[in-house]
């Protein structure tokens, strides 16, 4: 036998334990302590890199010092996700359960790609989606697959769609102009998954809203006859309920209307409002989802589980397996059984993360009712300031506020606006950030933290009054 | 104002504390007894399903109950990738640096969509992936973004390739037959990401392999010079430096040459082996690397990180942006500056979770030298047994070993080979798994974990003996 190097030992679970104990810590000061940090990032681009080494570390290094690098360079360098006053985009949380679960699932490292690579990886998955699915009235039968994001969940939405109305394109790659439709404040992801999956962007139809930034269902009409008329070939439609920008609900029970008059594969989008469906008070926002083809919730946005964990559901499973489905290569075949299903068969990767534990830690800890107890806390502090907001002689409020986002406006230029949010940005306070409703500019303030509080809310709208006067003052 | 519900609070840092250091002893603990647990889970298939309630509870439970759920019911129904004889499919690695960071990332809970959006996690991710770079013997300049899974990764790949070869696709949707190549034994990853972005079955051409299982670069140019004949549009190759079922290497200055030639995209999936580069010795099968047009090496397999984490390198960053590029909406509308990348503008995935902070902390703790010296003595060991193996007259190794994987029969049918397979297994003590090779059903055996031992590997050849033993007797 060959001489051996000298081997490098791995981290022992004994020295593990210890630095464990010590992040432990670190991580309960940081939930415990969060307000302290401002929640923009200050640092300027290339700062980190310039203060790393180019090149790597030849021999290792004590986890100490690399702890102390990481609390001394980076955290400088982040923007805090996980601050309760994080309004900006849609607002996220890692909750205490689902940290634990993300613990846990490191030290396994499972790759969940087929049932017997770790049966109790995919059955936790289904039995957990199963959950949500009957808590926001999808119907039985209906199948629940665990994608890292929306997007990549989008794109499978869309490959299942295509498969649909033209099996052909996965046999030799050509189809009609196949053309997708969505309001044209659907989340960009659509669009760039259309792309991916060959639609061409001269078949994406960005459908235009209504004032309430809602899609125009007889304008999303006129578009498919106006296609159909061109020989093209209408297949996807996707209906928004909470839009990115203004959290706008799409006129679902028209468009499926519509989809089912062309025969086309409805999509619902709820990535962020989805959750809300658990609510009596606000379900009637989404009636109709039960007959969707597709469905997104992102428990990673609005249920207090820390990324990635993106649910798509989809009405027919086996469209979705023959949409990607290949020749099995020999290393993975397994016995079949009824109910062993191996996931990796329904998507493009192979590698599946245990990111269902997570999710079962936060649905068990809090239950249904406290889930929709903080959901409903949330939309009321922020229904609550919107009507101050729009009460205040400066400000107005330029879009309904049906869930916990609300967009207003300074009444002021574009520009004011936007030096609004960053002054408010400015003073590490809270983080908010701003879109474009109807050719201006507005400012969005949305709530989803799990630790988020009224007073959080309440002291941020003080502080962009504040800001505002200064700005007033200063002209 | 309306009447508030009552909240439910958010687990209090304290309260997270509390737990947080529990589950972190159940960790370390994990880590130091893991040879004690059956490799593969002896659960039958709805076992977990039809122990956990059928729907989903409607009030909080106590963390306590949760985790011993999680202790009782789930635990058995695991299979254990990060024990040591996991010797399946790829062998993978959670080193304790390495969930630290994942730690650390889940309390955070950052989206590194856009630099600003926490430019830390944006930098770390250039600064690692630069390091790596190095070390494999990347070209400055090279671009690396990280994905989930390296499925994903060639997704990218693919879109990145088809934009150049055929831009219109983009526009419109059509394209002329466009052909893709990879080896019989390359990933099925390639052909599903193929499929997802419209190339169509008829299109991929899986090129026969020699007797060690290597691409046939005459196969390859002939299939090339054929399509073109017919009027398609060879596009893309794939090669494959360690494939998935033996570990074999594609003559890649071969293919490199046939590539130039027909003006076609070369991708390099490197996705086991692609580690190995970093050491002088095995260097030698990866000549030519540096002039591939996309390589994915996988942190995930053989650096000791914790799924998931997949990294894809390309020489050419602007095509890969046009590839996906869509007009930025409002809501990400974010100040250009040189030196500020946003990373989502370069893939489909909007959301970005902070992975390489797992990365760094691996990179940083083991260091080049350490790394190299665990991937050395993976390699020695399995060359090793490989020689025992093949020394013993009932059984024979089919395949070379470049690397850390053992492909070997049992002397008899391929049914004797199942069931030696399964008796292993069944035995709880290493997990071995199967594939075909030459048409001959073969054992695999690969070790990849950061805490195997060459005595992991020779007390599973003595179990292997065994049982074949056994299996002989029972005759």
């Amino acid at each position: 036998m060959e001489k051996m190097s000298e081997p490098t030992p791995a981290m022992s679970p004994e020295e593990f334990r210890k630095y464990a104990h010590e992040v432990v810590d670190w991580m309960a000061d940081y939930l415990a302590d969060v307000r302290r940090y401002p929640v923009l990032s200050k640092a300027e681009p290339g700062a980190l890199t310039d203060r790393l080494p180019h090149e790597g570390p030849e021999s290792g290094e004590s986890m100490d010092t690399i702890l102390n690098d990481f609390f001394r360079e980076v955290v400088p360098g982040l923007t805090h996700w996980n601050h309760p006053r994080f309004f900006g985009y849609f607002s996220v949380s890692a909750s205490g359960p689902g940290i634990l679960g993300e613990m846990i699932t490191s030290v396994l490292n499972i790759n969940g790609m087929l049932w017997r690579t770790s049966p109790a990886v995919t059955e936790l998955e289904q039995v957990t989606l199963d959950w949500i699915r009957q808590w926001i009235g999808l119907p039985e039968g209906t199948f629940g697959i665990i994608h890292d994001t929306a997007s990549i969940g989008v794109l499978h939405a869309i490959l299942a769609a295509r498969e649909k109305a033209c099996p052909e394109v996965r046999k030799d790659g050509t189809h009609p102009p196949m053309t997708l439709y969505a309001s044209e404040h659907a989340h960009s992801s659509i669009a760039k998954s259309a792309l991916g999956a060959g639609i061409g962007q001269e078949n994406i139809r960005l459908v235009r809203s209504d004032a309430e930034f809602r899609m125009d269902a007889d304008e999303l009409e006129r578009l498919i006859e106006q296609d159909r008329t061109a020989g093209r070939l209408p297949f996807f439609v996707a209906a928004t309920l909470g839009t990115t920008s203004a959290t706008s609900v799409d006129p679902l029970p028209r468009i499926i209307e519509i989809a089912k008059k062309h025969g086309m594969w409805l999509h619902v989008d709820g990535a962020y409002a989805g959750v809300a469906a658990m609510l009596d008070e606000y379900r009637h926002h989404f009636a109709g989802i039960d007959q969707a083809d597709s469905v997104i919730v992102n428990p990673h946005k609005w249920l207090f589980t820390p990324i990635d964990l993106s649910i798509l559901y989809l009405k027919d499973k086996e469209l979705m397996k023959k949409s990607v489905a290949i020749e099995t290569p020999a290393y993975l075949k397994a016995a079949e059984h009824p109910r062993a299903l191996n996931y990796s068969e329904y998507g493009l990767a192979l590698g599946r993360r245990f990111r269902s534990l997570k999710l079962w830690f936060v649905l068990r800890y809090f239950g249904r009712q406290g889930i929709a107890n903080i959901i409903r806390n949330h939309i009321q502090w922020v229904q609550e300031v919107a009507k101050q907001i729009d009460a205040h002689p400066d400000f107005e409020v330029v879009a309904p506020t049906p869930f916990s986002l609300v967009c207003f406006r300074y009444k002021g230029t574009d520009q004011d606006n936007q030096r609004l949010i960053a002054e408010v940005n400015e003073t590490g306070h809270a983080f908010l950030s701003g879109t474009m409703l109807g050719g201006r500019f507005v400012i969005r303030m949305t709530v989803g933290n799990v630790a988020a509080t009224r007073d959080d809310v309440q002291s941020t709208w003080q502080l962009i009054q504040k800001c505002a006067e200064r700005m007033k003052a200063a002209v």
